[in-house]
């Protein structure tokens, strides 16, 4: 079976702390960890200028990175709905450069990931970190802490990816193809 | 009394309907519509590509009309939870069109609106439309009637404005310069 090796920027989107880390690897090869870290904007910034500030490190990390595709955590409802609004205009910013610079983009659940990476839907944040120290083969967990669900992000669609992949990023390119000519 | 004339860019967001209208006035002049429509997103699109659409539609309506202003509805999570992400993700884009632009922007609820438009926050849609058509000296109801949110939206800011506005102004001119220096 050929390898389809991808550098997987995965996105845990958030409006005070943005999770992002960069993944390379194919479906039965080691990881690498390429990169990881979060952007911060000030809480008490006005919300737009924090959406700016969004924008601008999401380019920069791409630009530095050049991932082949993005993944995204999709944002659900039943949370704080405070917080909620943040997250999805944050998710919303990672959509929105990734479909810019014509770069697949792909959403999965919280639960796809921690069963992806740990085998269990229900696995604690600990236990995702760990796995993930284990799957990069790194001496000890990426710091801070909350980057690492952008890190199993990216693990979880290595792995989720193969054909299904290949198709979605294909439907993705004819989709933005289509939405050029649509677009008079 | 000086008059300050602005020129509002008003956007009720939405990911399917985007309500957009521009106004031009001053507290105490009469009212001029300057343009007013609606984007539509397919709903059967990408999330991304919609996002991506509704960007560069914004982009053009403000290449076309030049706001001095934009005013953006601000957005509830009491409403139904699976609309109020794609609603919050559509605010999020104009805000960053904004303040990408270095544009000022603010948010006002839709009871700001109705008040500032019909005398009452419990107005129902079709007495803001008509009150819109009436400030605007208009022959009849604009339409699609959504795009009369985003007109009512912009008139409720040159309401508004005066003295507070102008503060407002200030502070979003100085909070984005000191965001540049903030950011190394």
């Amino acid at each position: 079976m050929s390898q389809i090796y991808k550098r997987v920027l995965g996105v845990d989107p958030g409006l005070t702390r943005c999770g992002v880390g960069v993944v390379e690897g194919a479906i039965g090869s080691p990881l690498t960890l390429i990169g990881v870290g979060v952007i911060l904007t000030p809480p008490d910034a006005a919300l737009e200028l924090r959406l700016l500030q969004l924008e601008s490190e999401l380019e920069e990390w791409i630009a530095l990175h050049k991932p082949t595709v993005i993944a995204v955590e999709r944002v659900f409802s039943q949370h704080n709905v405070r917080t909620v609004m943040g997250t999805a205009q944050a998710a919303g910013i990672a959509l929105l450069v990734a479909a810019r610079r014509n770069i697949p983009v792909m959403m999965h659940t919280p639960s796809e990931v921690k069963a992806a990476v740990t085998g269990s839907g229900r696995a604690n944040k600990v236990q995702v970190a760990e796995m993930v120290k284990r799957l990069l083969n790194l001496e000890s967990i990426p710091k801070p802490v909350d980057s690492t669900d952008a890190l199993a992000l990216a693990i979880c669609h290595i792995w989720r990816g193969g054909a299904n992949t290949k198709i979605a990023e294909a439907v993705a390119i004819e989709k933005s193809r289509l939405a050029k000519l649509v677009k008079k």
